[in-house]
């Protein structure tokens, strides 16, 4: 896949199917004038395991990478761990591992160069004095109400919230700092932290940064309205291919409903984009159901358009659309589960970093949290409920040999 | 001075003249089963300059040390720098410093021993790791509305309040464990901060602490009625005995009026104290006013209580009991300007810590603030407003030498 070069093209790959964009400015900035490669941040909350939802993030990766940009991916061990403290932050850690090798095995696979994609790990710099002191800055110019609205869209939505909730949003301001970006991206649902972020760096000394704003998917696990304590919603990125046809099979997919719908929602904002990736074209689609001759014979759309309007007249059954997108997400899945399978390391990763993971108990009563798109494993279970004693412990232990 | 080895005798000099006293079970199993020291801490932000109302937490220190207690002084200069951030964080640790000085001559105008009296600069662990690893911690047990009720006695009443006001409360619960003590002291004014260090610490796998309340004494920058913008309601510690006279003469002391009288306060709540300590006996009292004769001579009382009857009763005039006062804060304060005077290094804290002091331009106006008995010198103007980047710089270079 070739790099663009030229400022403007780099610009619109930058915001290619974003929502919404501030200051681009600043990255028109960079890549005019500074002549430079534009330094994007990502964030993201290693907690369960990432799902076929995370193709979206992953597919602006791509494009950020693709206009030469120097991409990080901010791996929050420290969020995911004080999130629900249920797993030692080892675990955690191998869990940003595990992360980090899903999200590189899932830009291979489209094809993608990660010469200018670096992880960071949160504990690496979260803990060290100069950022405490600048959290402490920050909470200096930020007020209680301020900190509280930025937060409404991704904290728990819960009747009593904790104050993390608040420090939360300072952290992810000053990480762009620390990180040493240009611009964050996230989902739209980050919206408020970012002006939040945008406003109140300054007070402290450092510059405001752009902010790239992807639109929230509807069920993808990015917000929508499949319920995140649904199994069937999740399909993980290293699934079995008979369990991704079953999953598929159970989710919801009323005949005729376009809107509802996040399989078509899985075609629309992975499948398609990512074929314009391999392909470097925009509009090129397709998608084939290989139906059996006995009920028509195979089905060929070259036009997302024409499977939308199909599927809205009934011409296209749930049941034939079902199997053409498990095909399709086997066939994504596939160079990934490939990786995985020919690395130990891969392996191990996932292996410590959720073997204690067990079934939910169905009778377990859960709060609905909407934990935004920095969560993306959000709400699925991870069960490894170590004491809290040895939670203590191995905090100590990594800080004692990693932060002092 | 003697101090008590008696576990009975020592728990009641610790809790005498005390407001309230909340889990005094965990003092006196110290006292009585660990057969040990009880440790206490006394947290201070070196903001403005000590002050005449200072003695009445320092003779509960001296209480504490004569009952044979480690006492800490937490000198608070994060706190301070971030409270206004007028004065470089370098200038408030030479404040810190001259707070050191200050506190120590003091006890030892009172004839208390400072052997087991140690000062801790919260910049020495406040920005560590394992401390802020604690914060996030705490801040994921505690919730917002919590954290703001506990603050609510404390941090300045304004519209807006800022998010440090929820973060101090924290720090104040976390720096009971980080200091080691087994009790914190302060102004009742503390106490919601001191419930939520108890109901909280347990969480994040530390043990209860007891805490000692001082009652808020009036007019002696407690909490009390004065105004802290009035700089006569403020009788520096080192005062020059002619500028003390002149101060007391303008305080504010009706005719008759024993209640709103700060003047009657200060003689209740600091001298009368100090006596007994020095006579180790309670219920010692002298009074002198140096009346000349032809006003009818000198009046001596031995009573607390006829002193307030004669007041009341208009029996003693204002300028006779104003008279008094003034003589006995400069007896009081003799012992502590001559080891200023005799200090090279005490006078270079005082420079260098107010050196850039001005007078405040009248016209401003100032909101209203009540910050706490954790701010003594609250108020007063500090006027050093270095640029931010100077602050900046000064930071990170103390970062650098003693933090990392």
């Amino acid at each position: 896949m070739s790099v663009a070069t030229d400022p403007e093209e780099q610009y619109k790959l930058i915001t290619k199917g974003l929502q919404e964009v501030l200051n681009g400015q600043i990255i028109k900035d960079v890549l005019e004038k500074e002549k430079r490669p534009v330094k994007i941040y990502l964030g993201t909350a290693p907690t369960g395991k990432p799902h076929c939802g995370y193709f979206v993030p992953m597919i602006k990766l791509a494009h950020f990478l693709k206009a030469g940009c120097e991409v990080t991916v901010l791996l929050a061990d420290l969020h995911a761990y004080l999130d629900n403290m249920k797993a030692p932050l080892e675990v955690v850690q191998y869990r940003a591992k595990y992360y980090e090798y899903v999200i590189k095995a899932m830009l291979r696979s489209i094809n993608v160069p990660i010469d200018k994609l670096r992880f960071v790990v949160g504990s690496e710099y979260q803990l060290s004095a100069q950022y405490t002191m600048d959290i402490f800055k920050l909470s200096n110019v930020v007020s209680q109400n301020d900190a509280k609205r930025a937060g409404a869209d991704v904290v728990k939505q819960v009747a009593n919230p904790l104050l993390s909730g608040l420090i939360y949003p300072l952290m992810q301001a000053l990480d762009e700092e620390h990180l040493g970006v240009d611009a964050q991206f996230g989902g739209v649902d980050q919206r408020k932290i970012f002006v939040l972020a945008e406003e109140n760096l300054p007070s402290v000394g450092y510059k405001k940064r752009a902010h790239l704003m992807n639109p929230m998917v509807p069920g993808l696990g990015q917000g929508g309205k499949m319920s995140a304590s649904d199994p069937n919603s999740k399909i993980d990125i290293i699934e079995d291919p008979k369990v991704v046809k079953k999953k598929v099979n159970s989710a919801y997919c009323a005949p005729g409903d376009i809107k509802d719908n996040g399989l078509l929602s899985f075609v629309e904002y992975v499948v398609q984009p990512i074929q314009e990736l391999l392909a470097e074209q925009d509009g090129v689609f397709k998608f084939d159901i290989d139906r059996p001759e006995k009920y028509g014979g195979p089905i060929s759309y070259t036009s997302l358009d024409q499977l939308k309007a199909d599927f809205a007249s009934e011409k296209l059954s749930p049941v034939d659309f079902k199997a053409g997108v498990a095909d399709k997400i086997n066939e994504l899945l596939a160079p990934i589960k490939a990786e995985f399978d020919a690395s130990p390391d891969f392996q191990e990763y996932q292996q410590k970093g959720y073997h204690q993971e067990q079934p939910k108990a169905e009778k377990k009563t859960k709060k609905v949290k909407n934990k935004g798109t920095r969560y993306p494993g959000a709400g699925k279970p991870d069960g490894a409920s170590a004491p809290e004693a040895e939670a203590e412990a191995v905090t100590a232990k990594l800080e004692e040999a990693k932060l002092n």
